[in-house]
């Protein structure tokens, strides 16, 4: 399904008009993604805008040449492109499809389509690491207790194996990933510029920490530069793929909100922390609790989980969710490997103790776990196999 | 109506069960304050623990005796007493006759009649100083931050003509009273004893001060000791007496929630002001905003008087970042806008597609920016207006 030129052709498209745009994404419904392209570029977009848009970018440069660049920079970095026809595509962002913003302008139009394809730096894939996934957002110029309460949200979180997902900018963005991170957890950053700009700049190495053990993620090829608009076209992604939002500390009318307002628009769990109203950068999170009948106050991880927990329950398997291999797996090999560390390797002494099985057991499910990939032999012991990378595919002649 | 007989009956049913007894209440509406206190004294009470009560009480002294003291010793100190019966009369607290508290035990039938007759220590007529007032409640042991933001509530709601009802306790009530007297307004002490008994003796000054420009009011006569559950029999009173009833700090299931519990079994507004999720003595905060869905989240004067306000008059605000001119564009201009370079310039082709709009377009908000001094046109295109530092882009969210 997935052809070479249908992946060549969403990169295409991510350049030739921003990710998100709903108009681009029906004619991808309805073409395929190199019929869409084929159509964009001999001028044929529906919306005059669009058309404006495409022959305007077609001027710096021939979108194919551009997307084939990206793929074999893509395969340079390390990283890969995950599309909706992969194994390991998150399928909460198709939530996006059903995005219903207030008004119907060209920014309602430019942010509510899921994404065509999705950059991936890390080894975690993407769609098991989401699973269980709770953002944690709020503002840049955070204070030290909106500090201290994402960074305490992300390390309780994250201990609890739940993966914490958020956009990387400072203040509470980074807060919650590095409470993650502390607490040995899964992170994934979401940006709004390309996998290999980091912005900001001040945070690169935890953004290298965060693509060690975690995953940065975007819907921009590399290179790609965080103009302000991408902010907000990347915040609808934050909110779809997890399963709630919380806001820590947020100015009112602030560009925080709109994360969380995404998180209302797609039906995804709205919470707020709320704070001192003595404090301006709490005003924001104070405003959507008093409009928002939905927003939840919560003032911890338990409430959190409360939230996410019993949406997470609810919640009927996704209809066309391909069965995972580890659906396949009984107890007790499910055990031992929810017991592997997620980083390093470990000897089969500990794990068996870890996971509570006699080690006869705990051999036999390694070697099935082995079998089915999911676990490799070390020289020190078992590790979880890191997904390979999926190699982005070699630029057309 | 009101003859000296029906008042002493009052004052002395007070001394044999305590105030808010809704049997005693119901005998008084049936046989008025004479009979009533008749037939109790006679052991004809319905209830029998409401019998035994009656001849404990009487083995310490004759009822009517205890009452014709205390009428002289509420002389002596220059206060009075209010009956329902007196035109001064607050006619809100007999929507205590509608309270309905969960359970149907000694303590709910102890806490929900309007009060048989209330002290008062002061020069303003009672009715006159509780229409338009508000309480404030919370901890005895505040924070400086329940300090400072009962004080403030205090002051402004003082500022604008409105009574500021407590329980004079240390902590947020005092600083809520003194709120008030620092703005020159009026306060009224609901006390749990005696008015001649300050409790606390902390207090004493700060009881003294509201006396004089404001009131104290009680439900048990002159000497009357605080006994603890009769701070749960006045809180029903402060809530009563009330628009509405703010809670300022409160820890997890405390004392200082169950005036608000009345304000909402008594269909009063309930309000409650958040706090760090960090604080202790906001923990009783944040559980009324969960579990309460009628408990409105307010921040300061302006939400508070939107609850209990006249629709229009007193309508809060919506909160507002300093009005910048950005906040004057539209969608699309604003897309212009974020799209420009931070630095040199772009044309306008350029420009257009990066902000998704059409060409037409883009020239026409650019020229609506270059009017208001965003944008200016150079030989090489459009440039963000390097002098007015307003202009330029806001660092991205």
């Amino acid at each position: 399904m997935n052809t070479d030129e249908d992946l060549l052709a969403r990169v295409a498209l991510t350049w030739l008009a921003e990710p998100g745009t709903r108009s681009v994404h029906r004619l991808v419904d309805e073409l395929g993604p190199a019929g869409a392209l084929d159509l964009l570029l001999d001028g044929g977009a529906p919306e005059e805008w669009l058309r404006a848009a495409v022959a305007a970018r077609s001027r710096d440069g021939d979108a194919r040449a551009v997307a084939a660049d990206a793929l074999a920079r893509t395969e340079r970095l390390g990283a890969r492109i995950v599309t909706p026809d992969d194994e390991e595509w998150p399928p909460r962002v198709e939530g996006l499809r059903r995005m219903v913003l207030p008004g119907a302008n060209r920014r309602v139009d430019r942010e509510t389509a899921p994404p065509l394809c999705l950059w991936a730096r890390g080894g975690w894939p993407l769609r098991e690491a989401l699973d269980r996934s709770v953002s944690v957002v709020g503002a840049r110029a955070a204070t030290g207790y909106g500090t201290h309460v994402a960074t305490e949200l992300g390390y309780g979180l994250a201990d609890r194996d739940w993966t914490v997902v958020s956009g990387g900018a400072f203040g509470i963005d980074a807060a919650a990933h590095r409470g993650a991170l502390n607490a040995g957890g899964l992170t994934v950053a979401v940006l709004a510029c390309g996998i290999d700009q980091p912005y900001p700049m001040g945070n690169a190495a935890l953004f290298d920490r965060i693509a060690e053990t975690g995953l940065l993620v975007s819907e921009w090829m590399p290179g790609a530069e965080p103009h302000r608009p991408r902010f907000l076209i990347r915040n609808r992604v934050i909110a779809a793929a997890t399963l709630g939002t919380v806001l820590v500390e947020a100015a009112a009318r602030s560009g925080a909100t709109q994360t969380f307002n995404r998180a209302l628009a797609i039906g995804r769990r709205p919470m707020v922390v709320p704070g001192p109203v003595t404090s301006a950068m709490s005003v924001g999170a104070h405003e959507l609790l008093r409009e928002q009948p939905s927003a939840r106050l919560v003032t911890g991880v338990p409430h959190v989980l409360e939230e996410v927990g019993r949406i997470g329950a609810d919640l009927a398997p996704p209809p066309r969710a391909p069965q995972r291999p580890r659906d396949l797996l009984d107890d007790e090999a499910t055990l031992v490997l929810e017991s592997m560390p997620r980083r390093g390797a470990v000897d089969v002494d500990r794990l068996a103790a870890r996971a509570g099985v006699d080690l006869r057991t705990a051999l036999r499910k390694l070697s099935l776990l082995e079998e089915l990939g999911m676990v490799r032999r070390r020289d020190d012991g078992y590790a979880l196999a890191a997904r390979p990378a999926r190699a982005a595919p070699a630029p057309p002649p």
